[in-house]
């Protein structure tokens, strides 16, 4: 049966990535200080970089190897899985990204009704064989109150739903997830909850209300906690945004900013 | 060339629904009290029953009745271009819906700033030669501030971002976009703005402070004024959902009813 | 601490439903002839009828609720929470539906490589202490090869992904998800597959080409055999949907029916 | 009234972007060669640097000056924008991005109907005062059929929809929506439309299967037809992805890369 992918390819252009996206698999994902497993199904997109003079990739091989590592997806695993992409597709340059949610169990802040909080996560990095890279994304839901409407209304203050997206680099060392979120949580007007009782309610309404934050306040706020996150600076590496889904507006305000440790 | 809709078809099942989805198209629609009109983008579902005895549609009729109907899709031409698609097409049964944003010039509450607001509107209907329906479908934007987190707190209450939409139904009786949104905006903790000022946002937080609102009170309050908004009580037809997206949790309340008229 | 939710209700007006919407939980999913679970994430919309004399409901117990079912929630264990939820909110009627991706195992038909196949899936359901109603929603992703484009054309059909949605009512008699996808994908002009090396790749292009599949054909095929999935016709309640994202053209073709039978 | 954006900052964090997404709003954008206009509706994202020892920016200001722009914002009318937005908020750097649905008329490649075609477009930009920069993306929707099958199959060949989206820079050399879409569309194994009668299908279904293209080629043929659509090589600077939604997979596969001028 013809190659049709082996064909002499003589147009000279270099493709940066060639692959697969939106491939929807189940996986399995470590849960920090447990030997214990989450099993979100993912989102995946993998890829690999095509030199100027072949005509293509074998795509079939992608879903092969998410096959093949799908029960243990997480730090190494990660890595080991590009290196296996780079040989089995024989390319320069391999690289993938998994997208899924991930749980944690959350106590309400008086009454502790427990619940699970949904996170949603990104597992990005390539490897050239010399370098590997990766990193982890956490998107997590906060509330924000705004500052400015409490400063100068009489009474009330608009609040509203906010998403914190931070990007850590994880290629020499190595963060948890559960610390991320707690950065960022930390940093909100009132961390959300998926089940809270009147007690609760009163709770987080009045502690959103005493710390005000413009979405500017959360960035610089998770900023300062993700960097001591690092044990060192040089590893430091991440971006943050926050977006918030305004109550007065049919728009969103948002603030982004990054770090890049240079030597 | 075969026409192989033609065949004769011999599994004896009829076809509720056949058409077409998604289709994107500039059209005009005309604004109330006015010559002008706006000319947004819709996307068009159309389709027609298929009787258990003939094997299928001719699909690009669609699209050409679209093209030709493009400029005047409101009212009176809404039911015409169903009775053409009945016609062009041989069917018991023509349906049709189109989705598009609608847009009101707004000015801010105390600086009196103009802007422009975003309503997203669907026409549905259908025509089976006797019987033609329509309705209209609007989607307003509003702020909800929690009357139990109010009255529970000390200070301040959760309030965030919410969306009512409302279907009316216009077979008989025509309704203005215009004034379902202002029955709306009447209903809620306080109206969006594209623009405001900080003069402006004063006024809205304490507007929606005085005025708290469960989902289940805007749908109560929209009901009321919708009611009123018909000339006459055997036309009334109508459902209303109210779905808000809480400040303090990552999932959405919401609330719906619907009202019939039975002679 | 007051509850705004027992104030009196004036305005008369009956809410058909209140509840929250978006809940993203992890769940459990009993797999067919076996005795182990899927456990996917769904998204979870659930809802209880407020009477006209009543302010509201008490949104925290749903989530105490699912948090409650989370492990069991097929078969019978739905209906119970159903039940659960009207008893906990005191409400004539409760409703449910869990929204989650369902895997199966496939062979690619020649090379019998193994990979995993999603199909979203829905429960939905609702009690009135009297009567019980549960449906099982499956989507089902296929390829469809026009058969017009193949009698008209001296080489080639156009084919493309399509999706088929299928509603079957089990109040009174139980279906397996497996079993209402194997009905659509023999009704299909070839089913999908995560992975097909070349041998696999010829034989769904000749499969598909000997078999063009209009959507209309499709949804009279796949009624076919659902209702050979009832044992008794007066159990028999279905709908039909088959959505198909032509490839000549950017919006989409589609066919739908319901069968329901009548005592 | 106290204005707590004035208040001292003293992290001491630069924030990149600070600003608003999802405005939705009615623009009007010119078309070549005549002096008519499009009216889409955008959804538009505005940002502004902010300094390390500033506490925020006032977003009202974004909606003001969308408002101001909204019936020009095409090539230097976008420049504009972004020096008054980098005016107007006192900031070192403005930045924005308006996307927008673009139509063109077309005739179906035999009967000749007439009808209208979508391309999502994207103007994006930034000033900081002394360098300005400005690129238009276009996403083209195309079908692919796909090579390997064609040439191991005895009968037909899968084929699907497919989405180029190509990056152009115009900041220093102006590049016309409709010569990108053209240059896809002449790179497509067919290009889309939104009416076909039978006797263009037919010719839409050979003209794909005798012009077989892989991502990858697509992506190769777009290449070459961008570049030489630069009058200067020196203003080359162009990004290419083509996504294939395949019709044998539910996942999709894709193809991308850049060019930059290397002085």
């Amino acid at each position: 049966m013809v190659d049709i992918q082996r064909v002499k390819e003589e147009r000279g252009i270099k493709l940066e990535k060639v692959g697969i996206k939106r491939l929807r698999y189940p996986i399995r994902v470590l849960v920090k200080g447990e030997s214990s497993y989450q099993t979100p199904v993912a989102t995946a997109e993998l890829a690999v970089e095509v030199p100027y003079d072949i005509k293509g990739t074998h795509m079939s091989r992608f879903t092969k190897i998410v096959h093949k590592y799908k029960d243990e997806i997480h730090g190494q695993h990660f890595i080991d899985m590009l290196r296996d992409i780079k040989n089995e597709l024989e390319t320069p340059r391999a690289y993938a990204k998994f997208a899924f949610p991930f749980y944690l169990e959350k106590n309400a802040p008086v009454s502790r009704e427990v619940s699970l909080m949904e996170y949603l996560c990104e597992l990005e990095g390539f490897t050239d064989g010399e370098n590997d890279a990766m990193s982890i994304s956490v998107s997590v839901p906060i509330t924000t109150l705004c500052p400015c409407s409490k400063a100068i209304s009489e009474m009330g203050a608009h609040n509203q739903r906010a998403d914190v997206r931070v990007v850590v680099d994880v290629s020499n060392e190595m963060l948890w997830i559960e610390d991320v979120i707690q950065a960022v949580e930390d940093s909100a007007s009132s961390p959300l909850y998926s089940l809270l009782k009147r007690v609760d309610e009163k709770y987080v309404t009045e502690q959103a209300y005493k710390n005000p934050q413009f979405v500017e306040d959360v960035v610089r706020e998770v900023y300062g906690r993700i960097e001591k996150l690092y044990k060192s600076t040089a590893n430091c590496n991440f971006t943050i945004e926050c977006e918030s889904y305004e109550s007065i507006h049919n728009h969103n305000a948002f603030a982004s900013t990054s770090y890049r440790h240079e030597p």
